[in-house]
């Protein structure tokens, strides 16, 4: 017997949650924004939500519970903040141990926040350096 | 008749101000001491500062004084911030003020946040897509 149709859950899929921190200011999701939208154009076929920890939403239970919908088993967690301080050393893995309960069937990957990269660090400096191109 | 030497004063020198948020968790910050040092690697005679606008030191007024002491005539300010909220827009606008006023004889240029960047964006998507380099 054939299994039903599913034509909007790509089941075994592996989803992409970007998690920033969220500010009161709308201008503020811009980055994110574009991040995503990047990723979209990159790999068109990879499920990615965005999502926030205060003031902005969704929040991660609310984009992880759509990524899940999609029929995603594999979801990468990416936190988009400079710094590894408290929001990502401990609000984000205790958010994360909620979502494990809630989706015993998915399986989380916490990976570094991209401050932490130095991909994104030498981004940065590349910045700085380039703000006085002539300085020695 | 000459002028009289100044061995320790670069006077008319371009600083480079780096301005991040600050966190309690002393870890926070490498990300940003790794940028300092980055810029000072590639361009060694720039004099350059990491300031935060709280729970670490040193203040952007501390780091200011310095740079002006040190002969800054122009200070170049740069946001290590990924979204452009209330801190960039508000809070570092009112710092930047009271500066102005304290050094007179300085020219404070403030850059738009690092988050602003495509330069940023384009590294953010980058480590996104590099976690499933095999997704489509």
């Amino acid at each position: 017997m054939a299994a039903p149709m599913q034509p909007t859950v790509r089941s075994g899929s592996s989803g992409l949650l970007l998690f920033a921190h969220g500010a009161r200011d709308a201008r503020w999701a811009e980055p994110f924004e574009q991040v995503a939208a990047a990723v979209r154009t990159a790999q068109p076929s990879r499920p990615v939500r965005l999502a926030f920890l205060e003031f902005m939403q969704p929040d991660l239970a609310t984009a992880a519970a759509e990524l899940a919908a999609e029929g995603c088993s594999r979801i990468d967690v990416l936190p988009l903040f400079l710094g590894a301080g408290g929001h990502v050393r401990k609000d984000l893995p205790a958010l994360l141990d909620g979502l494990r309960a809630r989706h015993p069937g998915v399986a989380y990957t916490l990976h570094p926040a991209v401050g932490e990269s130095p991909r994104l660090v030498a981004a940065m400096a590349g910045i700085a350096v380039a703000l006085r191109p002539d300085a020695a």
